[in-house]
């Protein structure tokens, strides 16, 4: 089955304020729908303003919307080509660029990392088939690995099989694949464990090395470009201490990097896999970045599920009718409420205790994504980019900041996710419900006060209620489920930055700090190869800094 | 020395729109300091815009002020009495209440429980006193418990020490003492662990449960009614896996309770300690909350430095020269920025990868204090309170959202906290320079980055700057340190909620959210009784959810 058509189709990417839709959706906006009104919240509204796609339920009668206005969405998903912009993304065009500027110029394609299970045929025509092919190839040999790590084919030097594995890396090369690994620590492999070592802290690679038997454990370092200065520090450190534990590094170091980089040297390595290009950091939990982690710690069979469900839902992603594909429609309802509503966050609040990272991935993925200014012809914006993301597992939030959410005049949009079953399955009864049940009846009763709120004479109990929000749920967080609903968000985020006219691929906007470090890293070198050396006019923080200490930096 | 001296001056609590420094305010907001002119951040600014208090230092030349902003700031809280209502609230005035409404009527005295060194001859006037001499029992009680354990007086059925304790708890009883924990690991007692189950997720709890060996674990169960649901339901499902193990709950199970709640049952618990109704959750961590299992994982003596630490803030917070109060100079920036410039979040950004989880105690802090829209005579208020607070330490943030902080169009206020030096002291060094070099050297380099930003011609590298951010360092974070961040950050709080007028004490807001959850409860139990029940009428959220569901929930 052939999906990816390219039409060569020309579509001229514009701001959404030049949309018809749009217009048509400002004046919607001026009286949304009044979620307090009695019966609003009917039996019939929540039946019908309901998806279900790749084993989740999406409701979202609890938004601010009416049919009217899904009316208007659709056409401001039609008017900006966000569907025929995803698939050209899916078929290896060039999106990852600014016209007319300097830009990274990149393909991309983390799509092709999970499109590895369907018949290939046609798709050898388009610009993706390479990189379904280095897929296909990475995993081949991801496998031959970990088959050779479970027979004990590969062993240490004292003939025991490895039991633990840490992943260095940061930002995309850390919180996809940690979001995911405790995402489904049910379904861990017997005496196996992954760690996770991400900031230039000392203290964090201290704290995890204290926790682990070094002549049993691996290293996976995970850095595209083989230069990024947290995972280069850690993995020295880390190098030294097998050193100082007489362990020979190259038999416990794995690398995860771009082909040629300087990491790319298996004089170093045990082992090495590649990551392309055309994945960015914070895409790349399907690809090797996830894989040698997620492939160890849960099998490759789980990593193979995983990408399953990812796939699945990519392919909900290809359908043009806002009401069955879930990405886009969930896409549209977040550009409704940061756009028209004006609401400048998002929370994010999953009743799961296992998905309890999985916001800190999704924070990076939306914010790093879509916090832009500028469009994809290098114009300053003048409409809002991507909200704040940011939450906690219910129902621990509940007993925390729920309270502003619930009577603060702060509105803040909420994006539930639940699952009708726990991963242990703990049947635990108490009062008459089980623990799942309580669970549940706390996520529907949640999504229900916020909107409906509760008119009431004393001040202190009155809830003005209008809170939007919706429930996306499934069965039970499985690795098809955690893979499906990566892709879900990832697909979002790249629907709303499509709709936006930005380029959700670049991050440009951390290169300042980091210039800007480097001055601040020289002045400590400087200082501390002259003891009279002061830097304070270069350095007017840090001096103010250092001089008050008493103590020196150490 | 007594400092909490009543002068029984009676304070009328006004809006701050109400006083003449907020007309001020608002007219000098108009103009805002522009921290990216040439030379805007000169080393005389940056060396008087710093305050140095308990062992930290404030610095704040990164803020959108000027000496005239200050001096506005200082006449808000001299005109809204915030020190005299933070005095008041000490000495024990009953500032958690509404007036004219029925409200919790308490006193607010978190700070009594750290209030255990000086000499209280005179403070036996003031009403605090009891509530002080109340935290000193509760603490020579713990003492000579955890001296108990040390000694071996104490074990179990097989005659062994216990390694491990489970805090059972949520909300309050659950962030701050786990935060803490987490921040202090590296002053853990050897061979003790504590573990934390908060959420009614069963997988939370069975998760936590696989990890322990049962019969070397004590459980300390944290509600103060006896009461809360998640806890209770845990307890329930922990204690029938010790009964499961043929173990003896009571010889395992420890309590800390309101007295006289249906927790404080010495038949039922190895020991129990109490909890005042003076004391709300979130302010809860120097209390018997935090105390048990921080004095089991890290020792009686680093708890009294916790405290020690708080109690040394809370002297500082009775300053009244803002530019000596870090408490309430961090407030006021805190309103100047929210009411004045109209920014709705506030990131904290820990560059400390042990304060992992502070930010999540802080938003609960800040969030159900401050997120209310009636003042303390019942009045809805046409100003905004509390923000949301959100982060994650760096530098791992500065792959991830920092982006959208750099170049987005919407401005978030940071606050950074950072260290001199590392916990554990991992020297190590890398290209010239220490971690902890580096980890310091991007807190500097992303503090001036994001105030001064950077022009250029190309759209994509262009920097708008004026991101206010301040920073706050000490040497190191120890327990003392902790104790006295801790207490920063409750103070901080408190003067918000006292000059914004609100009661920061209660949480009404919660309610609603709980009573509906009973009545889906209610649902799921008659669903179990009869098969044919649909109570589609009374749930439809949940029926929709359950007809799709295919699986029933389990």
């Amino acid at each position: 089955m052939c999906i990816l058509m390219l039409n060569k189709k020309s579509i001229t990417m514009i701001n959404p304020q030049e949309t018809k839709s749009y217009a048509k959706l400002k004046e919607l906006s001026q009286n949304p729908f009044d979620l307090t009104a009695p019966n609003a919240l009917s039996p019939q509204r929540i039946n019908t303003m309901k998806l279900s796609a790749v084993g989740f339920d999406f409701l979202y009668a609890t938004q601010r919307i009416t049919n009217e206005v899904l009316a208007a969405l659709q056409q401001l998903a039609d008017e900006t080509y966000a569907v025929d912009q995803y698939t050209m993304m899916m078929s290896g065009e060039i999106m990852n660029r600014i016209e007319g500027h300097e830009s990274e110029n990149r393909q991309v394609l983390h799509t092709a990392s999970r499109n590895i299970f369907d018949d290939l045929a046609c798709q050898y025509d388009c610009r993706q088939a390479d990189a379904v092919k280095k897929a296909r190839a990475q995993l081949k040999r991801l496998k031959e690995f970990l088959d050779e790590l479970d027979s004990g084919a590969i062993r240490n030097t004292q003939g025991e099989t490895f039991t633990d594995m840490i992943q260095v890396g940061i930002g995309g090369s850390d919180l996809g694949p940690r979001a995911i690994y405790l995402g489904l620590q049910a379904y861990r492999q017997n005496g196996r464990r992954v760690h996770f070592i991400s900031n230039v802290d000392p203290d964090d690679a201290v704290q995890i090395l204290k926790e682990v038997d070094l002549s049993r454990t691996l290293v996976n370092v995970v850095s595209k470009s083989g230069t990024t200065l947290e995972t280069l520090t850690n993995e020295r450190l880390i190098a030294d201490r097998f050193i100082q534990a007489g362990l020979d590094v190259k038999k416990h170091f794995i690398a995860v990097t771009g082909e040629g980089s300087p990491m790319d040297d298996l004089e170093e390595y045990l082992r090495s896999f590649y990551m392309y290009d055309y994945i960015g950091g914070r895409y790349s939990a399907t690809s090797m970045v996830g894989g040698v982690a997620l492939g160890f710690g849960l099998g490759y069979d789980n990593f193979m599920e995983i990408l399953r469900g990812a796939r699945k839902m990519d392919l909900n992603a290809l359908k043009r009718d806002i009401r069955q594909n879930i990405a886009l429609l969930t896409a549209l309802i977040g550009i409704w409420n940061r756009n028209f509503l004006g609401y400048e966050t998002l929370a994010i609040l999953p009743y799961s205790q296992a998905l309890i990272r999985f916001v800190a991935h999704l924070q990076q993925l939306d914010m790093e994504s879509n916090g832009k200014r500028i469009n994809r012809q290098g114009k300053v914006v003048e409409y809002d980019t991507g909200p704040v993301v940011w939450g906690e597992p219910g129902t621990n939030g509940q007993h925390a900041f729920y309270q502003l959410i619930h009577q603060s005049n702060t509105i803040i949009p909420i994006e539930f996710i639940g699952f009708r079953q726990s991963q242990y399955g703990g049947h635990f009864e108490f009062n008459g419900t089980t623990s799942q049940e309580k669970l549940i009846a706390n996520l529907l009763a949640q999504s229900r006060a916020l909107a409906t709120g509760q008119k009431c004479c004393h001040p202190n109990k009155f809830f003005p209620g209008n809170r939007p929000n919706s429930i996306l749920i499934a069965d039970k967080l499985t690795p098809f489920t955690m893979g499906a609903l990566l892709a879900y968000y990832e697909n979002k985020v790249a629907f709303q930055g499509f709709i936006w006219n930005i380029n959700s691929f670049d991050q440009e906007g951390v290169q300042l700090g980091k210039l800007s470090a480097n001055k601040f890293t020289d002045h400590f070198r400087a200082k501390a190869a002259d003891a009279n050396y002061s830097g304070a006019e270069k350095d007017p923080i840090g001096w103010a800094m250092m001089k008050s200490a008493g103590n020196e930096l150490k």
